[in-house]
């Protein structure tokens, strides 16, 4: 079945949905960009036409994510996951202890890989709850020599979200926001390291952003592999070695797209909307039920279920039908997962909930 | 100045020129992939679709290249620098020894990567000579306990490329093909380990590609971060978390053009072609020196100079002029150096070469 764009809503939780613009424009200048007679994927890293972008998709960064000048914005390779060994072995003394928030699946990673490095100690844990809700700070268990609390700011599989800064005194916070960097305002100088991979709200898959505090670098163990130490790519700019030209190019586009969106807080004010309107349908809805927990809800991805996972399937393969795409959970999670990041037009929530409307109305007993 | 594409020929070391056709297709599907309402930008990396891009480059792949049925073919990220960890972290066990032939800037890098991690001889090292030649098979000093011999098969910076396979008896090879990959065919059973970065020879940047035969996987130290467990990638067939996708895209158009020229064997005939041309007009040049031996030299990496450095900066801003971009060579190496990946097209040569000769006229004393 051929599909156009027009057709479709893509609600996958990453690689996910970009702005038509943003690909109009990376379309248009894909065998020539600027009269450079090259295209972005051909040129040396190092070529003049090149730093352009580089230089100006960082600053664009800094300036709509208010980094302050405290902070080094960092484009790196290998997704969170690299992060979650990157950090322990930059920033966990062997003689200290890192404080970890476990919120889902990939804060259970992070402070697996983190237990090979050093000390680690459990600050929050709601696996008994699968997950459905993020903890509240009275309820964080804080070691105040802690190295660092690290946590997961959006949690894709299960739907929650952290609603408000952990507070940890001195102790640096690092947060993996892969999935709602660039969603909200962040006050960045409260932040110790910030990390994301760029394919759910930033860009295309194969690019790391990292902010760190630049105090913070420079300390990694003796042992740390050539491209994990934070310091190392401080010092060469990100560009120790060849980065991934083409992700930050896009990541350069989609800033470029934020910008006329009213930036982070404009993109707020949407996002509420979007997740508010599904919320509000799944909690007067007979048929399905929003798995997370008011409170703790993820306004970029939406967890919900029916009571029978053989009417998921169904409810699953009636959208891809009808262009609502990928909105099957996660095969940890089950159920459904509509993933509502920066570029979903409000059309594609207001699509989604039509559909389970119909859905609700054939399939309720 | 705004310049064409047919008025420019790009002779960047990496990222570096991609055949006309490959940019065209991916072009012409950016805001569409087949009829799935989608760009693979946006692609779930678990979707079918995506699925069935990554299965059939990584069956080109294994196909163009001849790799056996013992090896196994990962996209991982993190560029050459990142193997130069990866390698000693799986395969060199921490009583054990392994063989480094220093024949330019990355072999030497990787040498002392790996010293980190253990004990390292060194089998061969041209760095008096400048890494002007390849030292011969019987002058490589071989350990026959070594739990590895690493090489470089062609020096980027210096041009110069081994023109044989070491032998080095039941001690695994492991070599970084970076920058001639898919230009001639390999027997890659004679291989432990091949990696390459895919922005000189394969796709745009962001991308490595990784041969490993089966059995040397497996023994990582206990420390080896999540995302360089080579075993650990063979498991999830290189998804343990999203790849780069669109990159793995680029080489699946790659590898289709490249069948178009012959295969690697096509290639090879081709890129001795157009490096012999070049070579025969330096070595007639009065002007022009090119700097790696006969028999060491490099078909992919040309490099040369004048006598001197003045006269050379005129020589590269005079060629970037009329569209001859990027002739200028390493800093480490100063001079000129034509990089000819598979993409050159002989035009691209006889222009140079017209380009050299004019310069030499109006020039030489």
């Amino acid at each position: 079945m051929f599909m156009n764009r027009e057709q479709v809503f893509n609600f996958s939780a990453g690689p996910s949905v970009m702005p038509e613009e943003v690909l109009l424009k990376a379309q248009a200048d894909l065998m020539n960009y600027q009269g450079s007679g090259m295209s972005v994927m051909e040129m040396s890293h190092r070529s003049a036409q090149y730093a352009a972008i580089f230089d100006e998709t960082k600053a664009r960064f800094k300036e709509l994510f208010c980094v302050p000048d405290t902070h080094e914005v960092l484009f790196l390779q290998g997704g969170a996951s690299t992060q979650f060994s990157m950090v322990p072995l930059n920033l966990l003394p062997e003689s200290g202890s890192a404080d970890y928030a476990v919120t889902g699946h990939f804060s259970a990673s992070a402070m697996k890989e983190a237990r090979k490095n050093g000390a680690v100690r459990v600050a929050a844990d709601t696996t008994e709850a699968k997950h459905t809700f993020i903890p509240a700070q009275s309820a964080l268990s804080l070691d105040p020599d802690a190295a660092y609390f690290h946590y997961c700011a959006n949690n894709t599989i299960y739907g929650t979200e952290w609603q408000y800064v952990p507070e940890t005194g001195s102790v640096p916070l690092v947060c993996d926001m892969s999935s709602d960097i660039l969603s909200r305002p962040v006050d960045v100088s409260k932040y110790g390291l910030i990390y994301a991979g760029a394919q759910k709200n930033m860009a295309p898959a194969g690019l790391t952003v990292v902010i760190i505090r630049r105090d913070l670098a420079g300390h990694e163990r003796s042992n740390t592999p050539l491209m994990l130490s934070y310091q190392r790519m401080i010092d060469k700019d990100s560009m120790f070695n060849t980065p991934p030209c083409w992700c930050i190019y896009m990541l350069g586009l989609m800033l470029q797209w934020l910008e006329t969106q009213g930036g982070v807080a404009g993109m707020e004010q949407i996002k509420r909307e979007r997740a508010a309107k599904l919320y509000a349908f799944l909690d007067n809805s007979a048929l399905f039920t929003a798995n997370a927990q008011p409170g703790s809800r993820s306004d970029m991805n939406v967890t919900f279920r029916t009571a029978s996972p053989a009417l998921d399937a169904e409810c699953v393969s009636g959208a891809a039908k009808v262009g609502l795409l990928n909105i099957k959970g996660h095969r940890v999670a089950g159920g459904m997962r509509a993933s509502l990041y920066n570029a979903m037009p409000m059309a594609g929530v207001d699509a989604l909930i039509d559909y389970l409307k119909e859905f609700e109305v054939s399939h309720h007993e």
